[in-house]
Protein backbone atom coordinates (compact mmCIF):
# COMPACT_ATOMS: atom_id res chain seq x y z
CA UNK A 1 0.00 0.00 0.00
CA UNK A 2 1.22 3.46 -0.54
CA UNK A 3 2.41 5.82 2.61
CA UNK A 4 -0.81 7.81 2.03
CA UNK A 5 -2.16 9.20 5.65
CA UNK A 6 -4.64 11.58 4.24
CA UNK A 7 -8.12 11.35 3.29
CA UNK A 8 -7.40 10.04 0.65
CA UNK A 9 -7.22 7.08 2.07
CA UNK A 10 -10.67 6.97 0.96
CA UNK A 11 -10.14 7.29 -2.63
CA UNK A 12 -10.97 4.36 -5.35
CA UNK A 13 -8.28 1.75 -6.18
CA UNK A 14 -7.84 3.57 -9.65
CA UNK A 15 -6.12 6.45 -7.46
CA UNK A 16 -3.93 3.83 -6.33
CA UNK A 17 -2.96 2.42 -9.56
CA UNK A 18 -2.33 5.55 -11.56
CA UNK A 19 -0.26 7.06 -8.58
CA UNK A 20 1.54 3.84 -8.83
CA UNK A 21 2.63 4.72 -12.50
CA UNK A 22 3.39 8.15 -11.43
CA UNK A 23 6.16 6.89 -8.58
CA UNK A 24 7.60 4.73 -11.66
CA UNK A 25 7.34 7.45 -14.04
CA UNK A 26 9.08 9.68 -11.94
CA UNK A 27 12.25 7.50 -11.14
CA UNK A 28 12.57 7.54 -15.07
CA UNK A 29 12.55 10.84 -15.03
CA UNK A 30 15.35 11.31 -12.38
CA UNK A 31 17.36 8.11 -13.82
CA UNK A 32 17.20 10.61 -17.31
CA UNK A 33 18.17 13.90 -15.66
CA UNK A 34 21.13 12.03 -14.21
CA UNK A 35 22.37 10.56 -17.05
CA UNK A 36 21.66 13.94 -19.01
CA UNK A 37 24.16 15.37 -16.53
CA UNK A 38 26.62 13.21 -16.40
CA UNK A 39 26.73 13.50 -19.90
CA UNK A 40 26.83 17.34 -20.09
CA UNK A 41 29.67 17.47 -17.54
CA UNK A 42 31.48 15.23 -19.84
CA UNK A 43 30.75 17.90 -22.80
CA UNK A 44 32.03 20.51 -19.99
CA UNK A 45 35.51 18.96 -19.49
CA UNK A 46 35.80 18.95 -23.24
CA UNK A 47 34.94 22.19 -24.18
CA UNK A 48 36.95 23.31 -20.81
CA UNK A 49 39.98 21.31 -22.78
CA UNK A 50 39.50 22.83 -26.11
CA UNK A 51 38.64 26.13 -24.42
CA UNK A 52 35.04 26.27 -26.60
CA UNK A 53 32.55 28.92 -24.60
CA UNK A 54 30.19 27.00 -22.04
CA UNK A 55 27.47 28.98 -24.31
CA UNK A 56 26.17 28.34 -27.58
CA UNK A 57 23.32 30.30 -28.48
CA UNK A 58 22.51 29.37 -31.62
CA UNK A 59 22.28 25.26 -30.62
CA UNK A 60 20.23 26.23 -27.29
CA UNK A 61 17.94 27.82 -29.85
CA UNK A 62 17.84 24.89 -32.18
CA UNK A 63 16.90 22.67 -29.21
CA UNK A 64 14.84 24.57 -28.01
CA UNK A 65 12.83 24.44 -31.12
CA UNK A 66 13.10 20.62 -32.02
CA UNK A 67 12.00 20.05 -28.16
CA UNK A 68 8.42 22.16 -28.92
CA UNK A 69 8.39 19.85 -31.96
CA UNK A 70 8.71 16.60 -30.03
CA UNK A 71 6.61 18.24 -27.13
CA UNK A 72 3.78 19.06 -29.70
CA UNK A 73 3.86 15.56 -30.81
CA UNK A 74 4.26 13.76 -27.83
CA UNK A 75 0.97 15.94 -26.69
CA UNK A 76 3.23 17.61 -23.64
CA UNK A 77 2.56 21.76 -23.86
CA UNK A 78 4.98 23.28 -25.56
CA UNK A 79 5.84 26.04 -23.09
CA UNK A 80 5.81 23.55 -20.19
CA UNK A 81 8.64 21.64 -22.22
CA UNK A 82 10.24 25.37 -23.20
CA UNK A 83 10.89 26.27 -19.58
CA UNK A 84 11.98 23.13 -18.72
CA UNK A 85 14.81 22.75 -21.21
CA UNK A 86 15.64 26.18 -20.77
CA UNK A 87 15.91 25.58 -16.78
CA UNK A 88 18.11 22.06 -17.78
CA UNK A 89 20.24 24.64 -20.00
CA UNK A 90 20.82 27.12 -17.76
CA UNK A 91 21.99 24.84 -15.13
CA UNK A 92 24.85 22.81 -17.78
CA UNK A 93 25.90 26.54 -18.36
CA UNK A 94 26.43 27.58 -14.54
CA UNK A 95 28.02 23.45 -14.11
CA UNK A 96 30.74 24.27 -17.64
CA UNK A 97 31.27 27.07 -16.52
CA UNK A 98 32.41 25.89 -12.53
CA UNK A 99 34.48 23.19 -14.83
CA UNK A 100 35.93 25.79 -16.71
CA UNK A 101 37.44 27.73 -13.27
CA UNK A 102 38.34 24.38 -11.86
CA UNK A 103 40.35 23.52 -15.34
CA UNK B 1 25.88 15.65 -38.99
CA UNK B 2 24.09 17.85 -36.33
CA UNK B 3 22.91 20.92 -37.69
CA UNK B 4 25.49 23.27 -35.74
CA UNK B 5 26.56 26.50 -37.75
CA UNK B 6 28.64 27.80 -35.30
CA UNK B 7 32.12 27.96 -34.07
CA UNK B 8 31.65 24.38 -32.86
CA UNK B 9 31.80 22.67 -36.26
CA UNK B 10 35.89 22.54 -35.00
CA UNK B 11 35.36 20.93 -31.74
CA UNK B 12 36.34 17.33 -31.70
CA UNK B 13 34.73 14.37 -32.72
CA UNK B 14 33.43 13.66 -29.32
CA UNK B 15 31.03 16.17 -28.48
CA UNK B 16 28.95 15.68 -31.62
CA UNK B 17 29.06 11.86 -29.71
CA UNK B 18 27.89 13.06 -26.68
CA UNK B 19 25.08 15.44 -27.97
CA UNK B 20 24.05 13.06 -29.64
CA UNK B 21 23.47 10.95 -26.52
CA UNK B 22 21.82 14.34 -24.85
CA UNK B 23 19.23 14.52 -27.76
CA UNK B 24 18.24 11.04 -27.37
CA UNK B 25 17.86 11.59 -23.82
CA UNK B 26 15.67 14.71 -24.35
CA UNK B 27 13.80 13.09 -26.62
CA UNK B 28 13.05 10.32 -23.63
CA UNK B 29 12.57 12.92 -21.32
CA UNK B 30 9.95 14.88 -23.52
CA UNK B 31 7.72 11.24 -23.78
CA UNK B 32 8.23 10.51 -19.48
CA UNK B 33 6.84 14.06 -19.32
CA UNK B 34 3.81 13.43 -21.82
CA UNK B 35 3.04 10.29 -19.87
CA UNK B 36 3.21 11.82 -17.25
CA UNK B 37 0.37 14.85 -17.17
CA UNK B 38 -0.95 11.74 -19.59
CA UNK B 39 -1.51 10.23 -16.14
CA UNK B 40 -1.77 12.88 -13.84
CA UNK B 41 -5.01 14.09 -16.37
CA UNK B 42 -6.25 10.51 -15.54
CA UNK B 43 -6.30 11.23 -12.18
CA UNK B 44 -8.16 14.68 -12.50
CA UNK B 45 -10.88 13.55 -13.94
CA UNK B 46 -10.80 10.80 -10.97
CA UNK B 47 -10.38 13.62 -8.44
CA UNK B 48 -13.42 15.57 -10.02
CA UNK B 49 -15.62 12.58 -9.99
CA UNK B 50 -14.95 11.65 -6.34
CA UNK B 51 -14.93 15.67 -5.91
CA UNK B 52 -11.46 15.03 -3.75
CA UNK B 53 -9.31 18.18 -3.53
CA UNK B 54 -6.53 19.03 -6.29
CA UNK B 55 -3.92 19.33 -3.61
CA UNK B 56 -2.76 16.68 -1.00
CA UNK B 57 0.04 18.82 0.72
CA UNK B 58 0.80 15.26 2.57
CA UNK B 59 1.67 13.53 -0.48
CA UNK B 60 3.25 16.20 -2.30
CA UNK B 61 5.86 16.12 0.50
CA UNK B 62 6.55 12.84 0.83
CA UNK B 63 6.96 12.65 -3.08
CA UNK B 64 9.76 15.56 -2.86
CA UNK B 65 11.78 13.49 0.21
CA UNK B 66 11.33 9.97 -2.14
CA UNK B 67 12.50 12.42 -5.21
CA UNK B 68 15.13 13.53 -3.78
CA UNK B 69 16.49 10.40 -2.49
CA UNK B 70 16.00 9.08 -5.41
CA UNK B 71 18.63 12.05 -7.17
CA UNK B 72 20.87 11.34 -4.06
CA UNK B 73 21.62 7.81 -5.49
CA UNK B 74 21.17 8.34 -9.07
CA UNK B 75 23.89 11.58 -9.25
CA UNK B 76 21.38 14.17 -9.58
CA UNK B 77 21.85 17.51 -7.52
CA UNK B 78 18.35 17.00 -4.64
CA UNK B 79 17.34 20.66 -5.00
CA UNK B 80 17.58 20.86 -8.69
CA UNK B 81 15.35 17.73 -8.65
CA UNK B 82 13.01 19.00 -5.67
CA UNK B 83 12.63 22.50 -8.24
CA UNK B 84 11.48 20.57 -10.85
CA UNK B 85 9.12 18.27 -9.18
CA UNK B 86 7.63 20.92 -7.82
CA UNK B 87 7.11 22.90 -10.91
CA UNK B 88 5.75 19.50 -12.30
CA UNK B 89 3.07 19.60 -8.80
CA UNK B 90 2.62 23.38 -9.29
CA UNK B 91 1.11 21.77 -13.06
CA UNK B 92 -0.49 19.10 -12.07
CA UNK B 93 -2.49 21.23 -9.76
CA UNK B 94 -3.35 23.97 -12.23
CA UNK B 95 -4.24 21.49 -14.70
CA UNK B 96 -6.94 19.36 -11.72
CA UNK B 97 -8.40 22.97 -11.09
CA UNK B 98 -9.51 23.28 -14.33
CA UNK B 99 -10.57 19.68 -14.92
CA UNK B 100 -12.54 20.18 -11.79
CA UNK B 101 -14.52 23.60 -13.32
CA UNK B 102 -15.18 21.71 -16.20
CA UNK B 103 -16.76 18.91 -14.62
Amino acid sequence: MPEDTTAEQAAPEDLWRLRRSIDNIDTALVAMLAERFRVTREVGQLKARHRLEAVDVAREEAKVARLRENAARAGLDEDFAEEFIRRVMAEVVRQHRIIAEEG
